[in-house]
């Protein structure tokens, strides 16, 4: 399978994800608690700009990557769905999240399903570059000698997020921030989508 | 119409599908239900777990169909849309079998409805496969020898559908334990997605 | 902006149309009520049958269309955007046949919705095919001859749901008879999608 | 990356959030109260028109911008995607919109969103434009001399909706006609989506 069929899936994937999220933004049911209700809820907003960074910055590393291939094959794809599983997750920790994070009885329990939920989408991610390392023939020549760099700082990205779900036991707010300050960081990289050769790949979109 | 742009729509109903499977994830309405939630409804995360998997593993082996096509025509396109009406209803067997399947009662009706729906996907997709059995000219000259094979083999594949259907009605889980062997089965399957001619269509696109 | 463009936001309001309608299925709240549920609702799943094969061949019929374009414009994009309006819409009406058909006090009043929002998408589609026949310089030479047909084929097909809601005043079930038998008519029908040019404009996809 | 790819997911997004509009559609519980739902929410059906409007505009206007770009880097996919956040939160103060414009106590913080979520889109919007405005490079070369217009044409857009929030304070139904009158407004402008070169990207897409 050519690399863009792929992309049409993972775009339409991360496009209902994002557009998603909104569906969990509280709808109060009477009007006299609404202006109560957005102030309560705060957390919800920050948690839906959270998620909504996080999939934006994931959606262009992810695309990144797949600029260095030149072709698929099924158990790439596997992994691919894999990854794309936890993607189209993401709404539901986050609408907990913004539900019970200022609860302490489940603040605990949330802090961990919400980091968990980004770490499996942080694994699955590397996971995918370890298979095109150990695959390099998928990928251009031109990108074959940064594929064990990439691979390495995938896999580091996923630490944070382990971190997060620790530290969660102790302080739930703590792991937000922790999981805020990863995708402010992401953000602010200098990093180019693509390690080496998008536009090669550019030709077949 | 050129195959390129029914594949727009097939991946746009698929992507939407895999990513409308969350809604149905438990929101419990009380933060004190939340753990407790978690830990009795498990089987709502099996039936999204083995659902999502079905519908990644269909869109490969419909990929690789629509990757021996030349072309389509107005007959075609309709049997892929009786397709599609059923891969958009899977979302609506998932949400059952996870509100109910853990009810004596409701059990049975559910595993029935789940594997009936799983078993119209696959018999749909058959249909298709027999369409171009019975029309080669729609299909590239080097993949027509073995549309008679692709065709018996999707015809096959619809036969433990309909075993989940009839074992439904003694043994609700084993139907399930069915419905989630095949999803397995068909990922550790090493067919490649396109029967021959990937590369040619891939130009198309 | 080229026709492929716009084909591809047609594509995902089709598709997300289409997937939408999965909502409306009736999820009972309480175990006991599943096996009664779909009994007596049985006319959702018809509801939503006729609206997904109505969007579905409307998008054949549509994108036959759009495949004897070389260009497009502002203009023929906003009423490209009307007609998505009444795509996006159908699920609405969908949902409240679904709900009300079966009882006396509304029935009137749901077949009308529905039979006015089939029109309403009827009505747009005529719209642009009446703009191409007098704009004829947006579409390919050879398709030309065939526009003021067109046109005049696509304003009769208006006709069924203007009869639909005049007879949903006396008769609902007769009028969702007629919208139902309209898609049956259309998907027996032996045109090609495409007027004429189909190829010609497949290479720009 | 090139700007075919990021198109892709912003026309999913533009498709999604403009479907996601219907979910927000009045559905009510019981069959008597059909009737007089309709009439008296006919408000969100305006709501419901304005949104899907100016969503539709918008991403006419923004698939013009897009028209001009030979190239995307990781800064202005950025900046996209801040833009893509209020595409997508569109459907969220418009539903709030339908439920309470109508309830003097909410009116006016309704109309404060409503505006806020438009203004925050138009803002967002010129944003990229002041990008290109001071990397040129990632624009054909034909259209650079048109940049710096564009971008005060964007700047100046956003002005109406600064002016709606702050009317919104005295009249809400003041505040949502001027909303109204901005879309109306950009629909019956002349003005061709591409600044200029349009035809040179169409050959990418």
């Amino acid at each position: 399978m050519s690399p863009g069929r792929l992309q049409a899936l993972i775009d339409g994937v991360f496009a209902i994800a994002m557009t998603l999220l909104v569906l969990d933004l509280p709808h109060p049911g009477a009007s006299q608690e609404l202006a109560h209700d957005l102030e309560v809820h705060w957390d919800a907003y920050v948690a839906y700009l959270i998620s909504f960074a996080t999939l934006g910055i994931v959606w262009i590393e992810h695309h990144g990557m797949m600029g260095n291939l030149h072709e698929t094959n099924r158990r790439f794809i596997e992994r691919t769905l894999a990854f794309l599983l936890f993607v189209a997750v993401i709404p539901w920790p986050t609408s907990l999240a913004a539900s019970f994070a200022d609860e302490a009885a489940s603040a605990e329990l949330v802090a961990i399903l919400y980091a968990a939920a980004m770490f499996m989408m942080a694994i699955t991610l590397a996971w995918s570059w370890g298979y095109l390392h150990k695959h390099p023939d998928l990928v251009f020549e031109q990108a074959r000698p940064q594929l064990a760099i990439a691979y390495r700082r995938r896999l580091l990205a996923t630490a944070p997020y382990l971190a997060a779900i620790v530290v969660a036991v102790f302080s739930p707010l703590t792991s937000f921030v922790l999981d805020a300050a990863v995708v402010v960081y992401l953000a602010l990289s200098r990093n180019e989508p693509a390690v080496g050769v998008d536009r090669a790949s550019g030709n077949g979109e």
